[in-house]
């Protein structure tokens, strides 16, 4: 991207644009003071299963970062709902910088609404990286921006797991990263809306190291046989 | 061992003493037409939390490899219950032959009467190999007894679960070796039955296979948080 189109998109105070390191030269607005993507969310776009057409969505979507490294894997329309509005502009401005408007909708939205409004089972696919800690735990001295992307605050695990459900459709495919603290519960979770667990990887910090997070991927009323991926060691 | 205490131990035809390669020197009893372990038992014995005193019961058995592992790591006294006289037959004579009749007891018996009268709670671990597949799997033509131990003919996975969570004391330790592709039924059956799955380690075959094994250690009454351990790869 040359400084002239650079200039077109509007950046806020303290935001700088990352380069998402992909081959079709992705870039992303970040800021420190809201939320910056993580590995989680590299390793869930690379993981999950996504048609080559038909429809996406992406649920707690933060600056939308999924969503844009989906577009280098197909040609679905991806939806991507965020119920922040300062995360979802953010996610606007840079699908509009990578010039993605025809594929990726940016949707401000609280899922638990936007799930009664989208209609049952019009998704192929569903892709989550929600946020991860109970709401009584973590530090309450940090920002808004960041207790809401990483606390259960507007939705807890049940409710991203009922809106997944709802909105793929029956054998369509749901990929979630989440702590492998919280598995079971999210396996339990999960069957409880029909959602049958049936591929699992766990990320490893190391060779020696437990495992610190887990993609898993579930079908919508699929047949229980659970299969193990090979670990996934991050410093090796 | 030498030549005349081995001449004590009476071997039925097609029997053979093979070498545990413990430290302290266990023999064990095998037959190709009844059933031999493998490796699931030894890496169930290295997984599994011990109390250093106290009570442990190991159920289905078999030839009684598991208990007899246990010895080099504990002097809690061992219960091993096996429902196949042959193979309740062949564990007595490992044992008087290792000379470990003081601390293990074989018990030929079917789990889901014992477990009635033993008592609740009564033991502070329990280690499970259970029979892997459902009965309608597997090829009907092999002999009956290779049949009884790799199905689920005489006890159900729920089976084995509700007579581990009658038989282990609250905070006590029951630690299985399965298929990770019953992985999820089984995180399902232990939260019915007050097991909460707290250690979980996959076994690979190699960093690029899928798990093919999986080590799974719960408390009983126990608060819910997974770890999962650095995976095992066999060949390596």
């Amino acid at each position: 991207m040359d400084v002239e189109e650079q200039m077109e998109i509007k950046l806020e105070a303290n935001e700088r644009i990352d380069d998402l390191m992909t081959e079709t030269g992705l870039k992303i607005i970040q800021s420190r003071e809201v939320f910056s993507f993580s590995l989680d969310a590299v390793l869930l776009s690379k993981f999950a299963t996504v048609p080559k057409r038909g429809r996406i969505i992406d649920l707690c979507s933060g600056n939308g970062v999924i969503p844009m490294l989906l577009t280098t894997r197909t040609k679905a329309s991806i939806d991507a709902v965020e119920i922040q509005p300062r995360l979802a502009d953010m996610a606007r401005r840079s699908v509009a910088m990578n010039k993605l408007d025809e594929q990726i909708k940016i949707i401000e939205a609280d899922l638990r609404q936007y799930m009664k409004e989208a209609g049952n089972g019009v998704y192929d696919a569903v892709t989550v990286n929600p946020p991860y800690m109970a709401v009584q735990a973590g530090d309450s001295n940090e920002n808004e921006h960041y207790s809401i992307a990483r606390h259960e605050v507007h939705c807890t695990l049940e409710d991203v797991v009922h809106a997944s459900a709802r909105l793929v459709r029956s054998g369509g495919k749901v990929a979630m990263v989440h702590r492998p603290s919280r598995f079971i519960d999210i396996m339990e979770t999960m069957r409880k809306y029909r959602l049958e667990p049936k591929r699992v990887q766990f990320i490893h910090p190391n060779a020696k190291g437990e495992a610190n997070m887990v993609l898993i991927e579930a079908i919508r009323d699929g047949r229980p046989e659970l299969r193990v991926l090979p670990p996934i060691m991050v410093y090796e």
